[in-house]
């Protein structure tokens, strides 16, 4: 797969129109093939990750966000759940508190930072300051519009000191949401998710696919890329997330510590208490 | 399963000697077929996991406690490998920071403990407190010797303000620990986690068993009781903590929240947006 393809570039600007939600154009096989191929890429991730923690060298940090009912669970789920919960830690950000609202935006973010030898996902992240605060003109443009910048130099920071970071927007177009909004009041176990206010957001459709747009060309960096990711139909979705964890993980070249030295006495000593016994 | 079995009481004393590590007892099978029924209790747990996540009234704490090799990391993996990464954390308590020692050895954990709708599993924790410091000596009889109140007050504070606590002892045998340390000497893949000060620590094997015993005696209560689980056989030791852990979940008898009203209003609504797009 040459994900590539999603990947917004640095420089220059791209358009979120020239980038088909609908497509799976990158995999040549059915959904079912696909399903299939995730489960293989889901093995690769488990045994990286083990070498992640035992390594205790890198840090990852992967940026979900989208729309209302875009996947970032969903994703979650798929790409992560056979993942020892041990060495992967979700982070979700919902509406600030009001500690968190007498910080600065970056305040909260910070504290959730992977550690080495950790994965850490972004449920949302600090990336909300520069689309719901802008949607819904929680702060004027003066101060969100400064933002970007201070993002850049965040998670340049971040990298310098050892984090690997994959941005993710999850693309989907305003058909699919209504037929997952749909899909909830139906569903008898997601009903109680269903809140008028998703129709409300929904009236802002064009203003939060604006600021979408802003936020991958202002940030998309070759340190910190975001990449569009074609999410109308979930297992393509799933897979190229899936592929670009994998291959971060696997570029990262990982081997395991070294033992400490004899060993081989440390052997023998040890089958002689077994014997004993 | 009656795993009543393996549960300490509040009331009087057990001695860790009348527990077999090597028993099989409340499994009628095979490894083959033990590990079986552990995939459909795992099933059983993602789905409850869901649950308590959505309702978002329950926490649910679950602490580990064993000696070096008892099977901390392969039980959270075994156990809770299948689960929702979002619902649920591990907490990892190791040798403390300057800060954390700074401090009262509860403040590191209070930051941990599980949220309405989380699930957290503490591999070691407070107990370390009078475990490993009561042994290497760290703190003296006078301050250890009144943890056990903290301990109990401090958990019975939790359970007060809604959280369910288990807690399981993971009981080997110092013959199994051989094998396990000599099978870590032996892989490749895990011959870093190999220190020689896991025989120094082997020596104290007694010293670390009475202290587990006061462990179980002190602080297992109703509202937070100890389990003593046989952990020689890997399978029968997940076995036995996925069981408790689904039947406690399932003792919550969760419900969905309750949808908003008039969501039949809303289900034409988003219908006539699907069509009309």
């Amino acid at each position: 797969m040459k994900v590539e393809k999603y990947r917004v570039p640095s420089k220059g600007k791209i358009s979120l129109k020239d980038f088909d939600p609908n497509e799976t154009a990158l995999f040549d096989g059915s959904k079912k093939d696909g399903v299939e191929a995730l489960v293989e890429i889901n093995a690769d991730i488990e045994k990286l990750q083990e070498q992640l923690y035992a390594e205790g060298k890198h840090k990852l940090l992967v940026v979900l966000q989208a729309t209302d009912t875009g996947g970032k669970d969903g994703t979650i789920r798929a790409v992560f759940e056979h993942v020892n919960p041990q060495g992967v830690k979700v982070a979700s950000f919902k509406v600030p508190s009001s500690v968190e609202l007498a910080h600065d935006y970056l305040w909260r973010i910070h504290q959730q930072v992977p550690a080495k030898g950790e994965i850490v996902i972004f449920n949302r992240s600090h990336y909300e300051d520069v689309l719901a605060v802008r949607v819904h003109g929680l702060a004027p443009e003066k101060v969100w519009s400064k933002r970007y910048e201070h993002i850049k130099d965040f998670e340049r920071m971040l990298t310098d000191e050892g984090t690997t970071i994959l941005k993710f927007f999850l693309h989907i177009d305003e058909n699919e949401q209504a037929e997952r909004l749909l899909a909830r009041v139906e569903d008898r176990t997601k009903q109680w998710k269903f809140s008028p206010g998703d129709l409300e957001e929904r009236k802002l459709w064009k203003e939060y696919q604006a600021a979408f747009e802003d936020m991958v060309n202002k940030t998309s960096m070759d340190w910190a890329p975001w990449y569009v990711v074609p999410s109308n139909k979930k297992w393509y979705r799933n897979l190229v997330i899936a592929q670009i964890v994998r291959d971060t993980l696997k570029g990262f070249e990982m081997t395991y510590p070294t033992p400490v030295e004899n060993l081989e006495q440390y052997r023998t000593l040890l089958k002689g208490m077994i014997a004993s016994e």
